[in-house]
């Protein structure tokens, strides 16, 4: 896998690999081109062995405008029925891909944070915000639906259903404390603080058992509509697997030791 | 449809039905024939085409005191298997009609709000409380299981499953203040003010894409017992869909001509 | 069903179980035998006539430090896939039974509560616990997925999912007023009146109608994954054949006589 990527921000650093929306100037709006290479690059993640979290990241004090108004609204309110299908499946499938990627995705979240970014912090694992972050899921205010992208699915289940529905109902702006209050964000830090508390979230998650890691965000999707025993049977098969890893010996080892494992996810 | 009610008040001014339960001097107990005629009523709702948000009012300073002890509870003691079931399932087909009518519903609740009309506010898509507001799943002090109406079900997703739990087993009140905190009012504000913030947000989900609403509404419940996958792919059909409304087009007139939309909910 | 447990303490008074693990030197870690012997009780409390509530309780300032690293992950490392999906299956089993056993279970958090555990108070009803309660779900610590005897499926629909997610991924401790605010205690006390106050709860449920408690706790997780409309008619099922019960009837009798009603369980 190559981590370049043209239409959006990617570095990769101690396997961590930090990506954001790169049109600062109109904060960072997605368009066609961005949202399949986000796609594409989420698929791909999947097979790749050099990247162990990411971030998503704001750029220049914001984390996106959702939607671009010229380069996608305009454009469908001309497409007819196939066409917009196959526009909001491909969206649809960037919340897949996320949600399918086996590495934890870590938010942060800084300015507006709306539509399809919304969504975006949404179907990320973590959120960590700054008081200024304002998110709203505004589809209603363009006209459209709060079922965008999984979000009367996902939302509810992170905010609770009547929180959810006034969001999707009335597309208001969620403020940083009400975010924090309601465990949308995991943590709210100044400004100042962005960067560096998310790098040490990664960092920290980084370091832990990644393999296990993969196993854990599957599960917490795979699980969603099991019933109870269902749900307790997939994960005796999940966690028996990662009994047979070297990270499950290594930690013992450690433990024994009197020192601190070092996990190489596998 | 009609508006007109004979078992409880009944008013639609600008879109919005405003329905109340109307014994105010037995703080609105439910009957037999008021539970028939709200299930009729909500049922016949999506097909109206001169309503888009409906308020469930309180009366009197209270919401609703539930199944009325003489009316509804002293019969019941009195049924056989096929009576109690008919009678159980009647109610359930009143949140079902609730769930399924297309249009949000406001509740607005003030003093007793217990039994079938905690149900009933549970019921509905938004909450707004007054501080006096006392809210019991009080099942269970009469007998009865904490399963009722789709209580064990939809309780614990809009305030978490341990909290649903303990209303639902001890029956005790949830004050105003715990249900702020744990996301089942979306607001509380002085018993002054109920009716004025109800209304301004009654009036302002009324003014927004009414079609599109109705199908957000429609994927808040019917995705529940979906997988993600499944989610996404039913909100990429439901969304294609809003995208080919007038409603969708006239926002985007709006932005460009630096407007407010007007929508007309199609 | 006889109440004598080797593995652990088991007391029954008043018709309440009360339970603990019992190496309190060692903050009572689970082991092979307590864990089978634990699952063999709580699958035997089906069958129970003599008891209503279970408390299960701390011991010595603490809950559980959760399986043993000497008598049990150690073993775990040295075994072939069989056996230990043999293990995690025995584990995941005594979840099923504690949410299969037909009465409520009250879990008393006193200092460490991590791993498996956790995973008990999880799997309670309801958890109250002392301003020092440390709960973690730790296993991404010894080299595991956080998905752990239902861990990724029952904890997100108690404390939301972003929240759930981050417990998991991080293994770090909820303190007693995150628990709190989450939604995972309902309740914090100073430990001296940790033990009063659930045993006050316990009574209070108890004196119940325990015939409907066991109704309301079968559809609190059967409903789990079923669809609106289903869980509505389930419950309109469960509540008819409550409504055949005796209690339901001395209830009226004693609202009308204006007695406090005193429950038989049938």
């Amino acid at each position: 896998m190559t981590h370049d990527a043209k239409h959006f921000r990617c570095k990769v650093k101690d396997r961590i690999a930090t990506i954001a929306l790169d049109r600062p100037e109109r904060k960072n709006p997605l368009t066609f081109d961005s949202y399949a290479e986000l796609r594409d690059w989420f698929r791909a993640l999947v097979y790749s062995d050099d990247i162990d979290v990411v971030v998503f990241a704001s750029n220049g004090e914001n984390f996106s405008s959702g939607g671009d108004v010229h380069d996608i609204i305009e454009p469908l309110t001309r497409m007819n029925m196939k066409q917009l299908l196959a526009f909001t499946r491909m969206t649809g499938d960037l919340v897949k891909a996320m949600v399918n990627c086996g590495k934890p995705v870590i938010a942060a979240i800084d300015g507006v944070c709306v539509g399809a970014g919304a969504i975006i912090a949404m179907a990320s694992d973590l959120r960590i915000a700054t008081p200024r972050a304002k998110c709203a899921f505004l589809f209603t205010r363009v006209g459209l639906a709060g079922c965008d992208m999984g979000a009367c699915a996902i939302l509810p289940r992170i905010i609770g259903q009547g929180r959810a529905a006034e969001l999707l109902y009335t597309g208001r702006s969620m403020n940083a404390e009400e975010g924090l209050g309601w465990g949308f964000y995991n943590r709210v830090v100044d400004a100042d603080h962005l960067d560096a508390t998310t790098r040490d979230m990664a960092r920290r998650i980084a370091a832990g058992p990644n393999f296990a890691h993969m196993m854990t965000k599957t599960m917490l999707a795979q699980e969603w509509s099991m019933s109870i025993e269902q749900a307790i049977e997939a994960e005796a098969q999940a966690q028996a697997i990662c009994m047979q890893t070297g990270d499950f010996e290594r930690a013992y080892s450690a433990f024994v030791a009197k020192e601190k494992p070092v996990f190489e996810g596998e």
